[in-house]
């Protein structure tokens, strides 16, 4: 059994979420998904602690799809925390927003951000958007291999 | 008439390099692609230096391909330089690379790689690859606004 979680979405906003998971399930990229709803858990989840402190980092997700604006700790702040500890950098964060705030975009690249996407408010377009990332990250990108989460 | 770079191209072998501008040309991603053979001149061009002083920092490429196996200045090298320093460091730098040498995966990502990909044998799967990098990082990760590269 491969519990193994490849995507970790971290989405706040219900219907964002429900399209998102909705796009990555018509291209079957909807298994071992972990849904955080807000900064705090992804956090959580990442560094292995609270709740998830039975996970390791040697065995992180494929990517990181990141919303900006979440509850108790913000986008920025989670990938800021992401890039600046050794034990995670080497996870991919895609940042997926609405937000067409260039000072956003320009901190995200600072912090080291691998990828930066506008979501379309098209849907049609939306999901063509998801199948490409995930395709992109889970397909052809190779991950940092286990040490170097250490 | 657009003459913005939007690929920076680094790989010396001749083989490699003409597999890889064939590929791209199939796809139509051969317009505005600039070819350096060496870590030197790569790191001439995104530097805006010698041969390219005419250039200036905030009209970098939307994303840089780079070997790893380069002359004069290594490709982890060139990485390096352009993750350390403000004026280039959101330039999407995309890897691509025929060695399966674990410690250079891991460096590339400790040193902040935007991705990491394994050149296929196979030049069928290899088009495939290059088609779903090209749209990826040319139509939908939104590079960084001019302002990033201060």
């Amino acid at each position: 059994m491969n519990t193994a979680i490849e995507i970790l979405l971290v989405e706040d906003n219900p219907n964002d979420l429900e399209l998102t998971l909705l796009a990555l399930k018509r291209h079957n990229f909807a298994n071992n998904i972990h849904v955080a709803r807000d900064g705090e858990e992804a956090l959580d989840f990442l560094f292995c602690r609270g709740p998830h402190s039975h996970r390791t980092f040697d065995s992180p997700p494929k990517v990181v799809l990141l919303d900006l604006k979440l509850p108790k700790v913000d986008g920025l702040e989670v990938l800021r925390a992401i890039k600046n500890d050794p034990r995670t950098k080497a996870v991919p964060v895609v940042v997926m927003t609405s937000s067409r705030q260039q000072k956003d975009m320009i901190e995200g690249y600072q912090l080291g951000v691998n990828s930066y996407i506008q979501k379309p408010i098209n849907f049609a377009d939306f999901q063509e958007i998801i199948r490409q990332l995930g395709y992109y990250w889970l397909v052809i990108n190779q991950p940092a291999p286990a040490d170097a989460f250490k």
